[in-house]
């Protein structure tokens, strides 16, 4: 995949246009890999390679650098990258010229990329965030929906993929996602069905819509009910391993049906795991490319599993 | 009021320590000034007066400038300014850069600095977020609170004054937030009690917390129930005037039996209708002095009314 592949507004067969691309691309790039994995670019100094950080004079080299090793030991075996925005905005201006420049590099290897950036507010000001994240170049966005529809369609209006945040893998999520509500159905639940009223005029070829939706793996039954609500959606998945997410979890969260990896509407998330691999090593950048590859492989056979 | 009066960790009496002293500052400059108002920097190309905007070369740089003259208008007539942060970020680093160095300026200024981010995630990246906002000196940041409240708290521990999005002012924040639960509260019912207990162990000498709340100008009964339920919490309210929100909206939205106008337990923003007056003239610079000069008189007269 090229970034002009991802980047050109072609309209999809039997899609709603130009709009639905990103959804194909994403779908396209998980089938020519395998797997629907992305590796989650969260560079935090503390956590870097020793030898790495006391080659730089500044945090913001010794990250740049750290993100270029992930983003290679990436390439070619995964097809998506998410970068975790906080990590590069809290060192300022600086962080967010490593953040642009690190985009553009995954967007050249010819990963997806999502910004997770969980923006969100009223139309007008979520319309100047989607230019923001239009602007660095990344095909989707994760995005806070408590304000309410309006707050979220500027994004799909702008062309990005958006993943709603709808059940979230902290434990404390629980308080207000998983409250119930008089009709018996959970905040969550009800956000969910807003997402896929928001992304039912976006879908692609190959049935996924523009808008998804962030639900962690963590609890297998509130996964398959929200599954059931929203069909179409693709699923940003955190939790999985790290955070106590199993194999069954993910499965709940799996498309009914689906022939193939790119169709199962999962995409699931592995950062420390994986970034970190082998960071008191010499070989770090062989051991993070290595543990890329074996995320793939296990995801791939969780979704073949029983 | 100086930036050291609001940066020393010194203790509040009869608060939590150091934690507490964001809230208390703003409470005197609040009284110091007569009127709990702040002015919203929201600057939008398309919307800034002809002259400054040929006379530049880059939007960036038309920004720059029009933001300056909205600050200088502000100090002395209002006690805060409150940034939108989406406005700048949508010119990448130079965007960030152009708020770092204005968020400078407020603070030098004498202004209490809000910055609206809306920004929340999981605790330990919203640990990230905080060191982002505090880094370039705002005193308060806007937070979304859907995680659970562990997403939070990291901003309360940087020290920064919060305010958590509870019922915010657009039409269509009625589904989710208005949506009630099976035990009777709202969505936004429920959050208020998250944010209350947030709150609690950061009281500050005036017996309003370090956490706070965006409650919108926009229906009075809401307005009445969740200022029960957050009696110490300061509101940051968008939507008077220009949205809607009448007198009587923001009145339900006062503390009973506050003293003095920062006690009230309210800061009224105005964005569009302050830094716009006049615009299209070419004394566009007095004519925002004048506009929030009399914002800040409109808003006193509300408090003081019936």
């Amino acid at each position: 995949m090229t970034a002009d592949t991802l980047s050109t507004s072609r309209s999809a067969p039997g899609g709603a246009g130009g709009a639905a691309h990103r959804t194909d691309a994403l779908v396209e790039a998980i089938d020519r890999i395998g797997s629907p994995v992305c590796v989650g670019v969260d560079p935090v100094l503390e956590s870097l390679p020793a030898a790495l950080r006391s080659a730089h004079s500044t945090p913001v080299a010794a990250i740049v650098e750290f993100t270029h090793s992930v983003l290679a030991a990436a390439a070619g075996a995964v097809p998506a990258v998410k970068f975790q925005s906080a990590c590069f905005e809290r060192y300022g201006h600086e962080g967010w010229t490593a953040l642009e420049q690190a985009i553009a590099e995954a967007v050249r290897l010819g990963l997806v990329v999502i910004l997770d950036a969980k923006r969100g507010d009223i139309g007008s000001t979520s319309a100047h965030y989607a230019a923001a994240a239009a602007r660095t170049g990344a095909h989707a966005i994760t995005v806070n929906g408590y304000l309410g529809p309006s707050g979220v369609q500027p994004f799909v209006d702008a062309g990005l993929g958006v993943f709603v945040l709808v059940r979230t893998s902290n434990p404390d999520s629980d308080l207000l996602q998983g409250a119930r509500l008089a009709d018996g159905r959970t905040v969550a639940e009800t956000l969910a069905g807003q997402v896929r009223a928001l992304g039912a005029p976006r879908l692609g070829a190959r049935g996924l819509s523009q808008v998804g939706a962030v639900v962690g793996a963590t609890k297998s039954s509130d996964g398959r009910a929200l599954r059931g609500l929203m069909p179409e959606q693709v699923f940003l998945v955190p939790g999985y391993g790290a955070q106590g997410g199993t194999a069954q979890d993910v499965r709940a969260l799996v498309r009914p049906g689906a022939r193939t990896a790119g169709e199962s509407g999962v995409i699931v998330n592995a950062s420390r795991s994986v970034i970190y691999a082998g960071a008191g090593e010499p070989d770090w950048r062989t051991r993070m490319h290595d543990a890329a590859v074996e995320f793939a492989r296990d995801v791939a056979r969780v979704l073949s599993g029983p």
